[in-house]
């Protein structure tokens, strides 16, 4: 081995107020590799099952990898683990920015956060060094605010902030992170965990940049991508940002529209990223070392929606959930919207799909002027969309019940509101659509925390890139909207790939299969630069594997079981207009693929893992843990 | 893709006298490789179940590979399956030499042979051309003559022959197919069944070297093999053949003596490689390519036991099963019963167990020497153990029922024989002791075609080769003797990538991970080198796995189950000396272990793979052949 990575983990007990740092052995960085990975290892070793998701018993597990930080596109990314106070499964999610690389330099590879600190409190990391400053003066600032205030105490303007907002104090259940403020660990309420901990922000600052065992390797590497970025899939992305996808999801029938009834939103073209390019954008944003600038950064400066750029701007799925699931088609509202989340520290997608399910209700008559304090929640209403955003972030009035989450909210108000939702285990569907891509109807069922579209390949790449599925042993291309034996393991792969994402803490779109500049094997060639590790695609693919069984682990010791695998009732009716009129997802292929997946997965017919797999995965000790025979 | 694979598989009809060839797409050789991938895939799919080993409806898939002739060590092998005549499961078994090369020179991949000729017919191939031409005039002639006669006949002394000897048409259960008169696909009876189809032989000659996609990568990889190999630990296999490591098993106690009652053996030094060298080696002899040259030539001009180099050497297991076996520490007597054996075509490893088993009831009274014609079967009779391997070989006398195995023979003497019995699906164990290395007791129980030496890593590599096991994931080395959770996993790991090297056709000691030249990263860039598929582990493992389950498919089409899946009562007894002295395999480990390792696998509880496992390696259509739920 050319060198022996080393590390640090940083445990944080908030009840104590301690702060301990333990080096793991190379092993164990090789084993877990850092992200999901490591993240479970600690949550599943740390937590009795059965706590409640806002008790100081939820472990908050924030990491990096053991790639973070190295100078190549695309690794910059911070993965937060907890129970989820929105689905009472595990909870997930992903964001880039500059603040993972900068805690790498800072000198942590993971931060395990457990108990409640008495009153608020952040942690300031910086050069090796971690202490816990008093938060009361951030308390209740926006996102904006709390991070120029923490860099002005601290007189660094170039320390980075990973902080909740109000939403994420008031225990809104899909509160979020943010870095940046506008890169958002959004889904599954990971916020509100923190903000249950009283924890307002993790600011980090540091010089230490990461050992690389071959820098000449990994400086190839990061060149090769530089060249090839303009001829690639990706720089289309680059140059108008995920919002890219909006046209072609309505040109097949993709785009969720008016609470999932359609796939088509005839206000398209106003909220694309072509126009969104053309009109209110202000500059391309990126990730630390990251070549794509992907991100938006825009500017409102006139008329009812105004918006800031350090908020940065809207993402393709912001524009779905606040604009086609809304039937919203004004972009200013949208981005407008955006920015209330990104300052008050709320999930876009949770928040506009909640939104467009309350205005189906609404329509319907299931709610009334009455409940929302006067608003007109109707489909279309722009004005109504961005209001009630705020009193989601606010917990005011309506919003307080819709803060809740809509799975939550739905069973308060009835029987027919619950057959309008859009959510799997809670978790509620993002912009991508099973009906034409019926892999989705799978992995949305499955996904451990919910339905997720960073979980498994979706789009249509099986044709684009047969070379790079080949590489995964994927050799046999099917159409989209079938769910045959084929489709299933092509899932099931594509998804150990993405759970490996999120444990190296890679982003899909420079690593993944899906728009990609590098392939599997560049992958494992970059690996093998950073860490020295001789490492192979079936050993990181295995990292995967073990990343999604501890996931199902976590959940089958809270009692999950295939029963909480189901879609809800709305993608089994037909879709209204467009090319994907009249399409559905049908409850027999459902009931073919399921058992078919736990059983490719190696798990019983409740889709448990067995203790023969995750011995497979080296997991044995998870098998005693959930006293599995 | 740089080029486009393209081969041709001969369907040989002898029953119709018909030849047909077939070119497959490019993707069927992506995924199936060659070897016991393409051999299965055939024969899962033209074959019904429950035929009569030696008639003509079992199939007999004589198979290359997709880097079966490319100019790198360790590549030349021709892999053999059908259904076996000593077992009633999968027979398998591999050989080197220039055949196979030859073989793909001459314009095929694969020879898949079906039905019975009416009279003895030999396969001629040469440069895209088949026929079957006459043997009448070969048929009862040794390996060496009716290769010089095959030669002769169509006048090139450069044409390969693969061949079965008198053996074969006699129908020894255990006879073997022989090319050059000294490589011997040797297990599980492939042999008989080339006989019991009135095949002689498979002739080949060719001049088209196949196709390189990277000719540059190709000749650096071997150029480093060349370089490297002076200093890697193959070196000394080079120099004292697979008899280097008879020593060594001595020192640990693992060496099987006297009908496996023992690990030790007094006569070990008379009949090792250093020995072997120092006196009756004449030559050293290589495969097609391969800088290696671990082939033994040797001669013994005087005395009773004379021995002509054209029939090779004794190879490890060769000198411990006629020699430690039975107690005969006569290193000339040894390689004359190797030299009858390749004359003949007999597996040497099947005859030599079959002896010192037959000794052990001479021994003991249960035969005497009224059974076996006035031979003294005793312990230590070098005579007795040459001339009854000529009578095996000739099934004469004693030796007719020792034809039949030892299981059936056993069968025929009674329970204490039965008792005395050292095979696992009536396959006799190979010089590996799962006394010693505990991984050996799990792998010899499970795997389908019985105890199998080739079949995993059970060499104590961990140690040796972290680095290397580490690229499978194998993060965790555990001890030798040990057979928990961990040592499962790494046997279940090492499985799958022996049978990859057993479908790409690779010698497990250049491309293996034990007394390896080359590791598992260097293995797929001699696949990509090869072929332009840019190959991973992950689908190279996953060819692997799939092989696997193939046969393990065939077998519970056959009706077996866990209850085949069985040691010998022998193994759980306690050694008697030496260093392994009280040791044996338990009970209590196994009835663990087996469990475990069918969990690992996907399997079900019956060891029998299931419609999930198929269906995730691609192998959905196995499932609907099996009529799996």
């Amino acid at each position: 081995m050319p060198y022996g990575y080393n590390g640090k983990i940083l445990h944080v007990n908030l009840t104590a107020g301690t702060l301990t740092v333990e080096e793991p052995p190379e092993s164990f960085y090789r084993k877990y590799l850092g992200g999901q990975g490591t993240g479970l290892y600690y949550i599943l070793q740390g937590m009795p099952a059965g706590v409640d998701p806002l008790g100081p018993e939820n472990m908050l597990a924030i990491t990096l990898s053991v790639v973070t930080g190295a100078a190549v596109s695309g690794q910059s990314r911070v993965m937060i683990n907890a129970k989820s106070p929105l689905t009472g499964a595990i909870g997930d999610s992903q964001a880039g920015g500059f603040w993972p690389a900068e805690a790498k330099f800072a000198g942590f590879d993971a931060f395990i956060i457990r108990g409640r600190a008495t009153k608020p409190v952040y942690l300031w990391v910086h050069d090796g060094q971690a202490e816990l400053r008093d938060a009361a003066h951030l308390w209740s600032k926006v996102t904006g605010e709390a991070e120029a205030a923490i860099r002005e105490e601290l007189g660094d303007s170039k320390i980075q902030v990973l902080q909740i907002g109000p939403a994420g104090e008031k225990l809104v259940r899909y509160a979020c992170l943010l870095n940046m403020c506008n890169r958002a660990n959004g889904r599954t309420g990971m916020g509100a965990v923190m903000g249950s901990k009283n924890l307002k922000a993790i600011a980090v600052r540091g010089k230490k940049k990461p050992d690389i065992a071959n820098p000449q390797a990994l400086s190839a590497i990061a060149r090769w991508g530089a060249r090839n970025f303009p001829e690639s899939d990706i720089y289309g992305m680059g140059l108008h940002g995920t919002a890219e996808v909006l046209s072609y999801q309505q040109k097949s029938g993709g785009l969720p529209t008016r609470n999932w009834a359609s796939g088509v939103f005839e206000g398209y073209e106003t909220i694309d990223g072509t126009t969104m390019s053309e009109t209110i954008l202000k500059a391309r944003d990126t990730c630390y070392a990251c070549v794509v600038r992907c991100k938006r950064v825009v500017e409102v400066t006139e008329g009812p929606f105004q918006v800031a750029p350090h908020y940065g701007g809207p993402e393709y799925e912001t524009l779905s959930t606040f604009g086609s699931y809304c039937g919203v088609s004004d972009l200013a509202a949208i981005a407008r919207a955006n920015q209330i989340c990104n300052m008050y520290g709320v999930d876009t997608i949770s928040a506009g799909a909640t939104i467009a399910w309350a205005m189906d209700c609404f329509e319907r008559g299931i709610i009334t002027a009455e409940d929302t304090g006067g608003i007109e929640l109707r489909f279309g209403n722009a004005a109504a969309m961005v209001k009630m955003t705020e009193m989601i972030a606010r917990r005011e009035g309506f919003g307080d019940l819709l803060a809740e989450g809509m799975v939550q909210a739905a069973r308060r108000l009835g029987p027919e509101a619950e057959t309008l939702v859009t959510a799997v285990k809670g978790n509620p569907l993002p912009a991508h659509m099973p009906q034409v891509k019926r892999s989705l109807a799978l992995i949305y069922a499955v996904n451990p925390y919910g339905a997720d579209h960073q979980s498994h390949e979706h789009d249509p790449s099986y044709g684009g890139y047969p070379e790079r599925m080949a590489e995964l042993g994927l050799l046999d291309p099917q159409p989209d909207d079938v769910l045959n034996a084929e489709k299933v393991r092509y899932a099931l792969y594509t998804q150990q790939l993405y759970n490996l994402l999120n444990t190296l803490g890679l982003c899909q779109f420079v690593w993944g299969p899906a728009w990609q500049l590098y392939g599997p094997s560049q992958l494992v060639d970059m690996v093998r630069a950073v860490t020295g590790w001789n490492v192979s695609l079936w050993e990181l693919m295995k990292a995967g594997e073990r990343s999604l069984n501890m996931m199902r682990a976590f959940n089958d010791r809270e009692g999950f079981t295939s029963a909480e695998d189901k879609l809800p009732p709305k993608l089994f009716q037909p879709l209204i207009g467009g090319p994907s009129d009249g399409i559905a997802v049908t409850e027999e292929e459902m009931a073919a693929a399921l058992p078919l997946y736990y059983a490719m997965c190696g798990w019983d017919a409740e889709g448990r893992p067995t203790r023969g797999k995750l011995a497979e995965l080296g997991l044995a000790w998870v098998a005693d843990e959930l006293g599995l025979d």
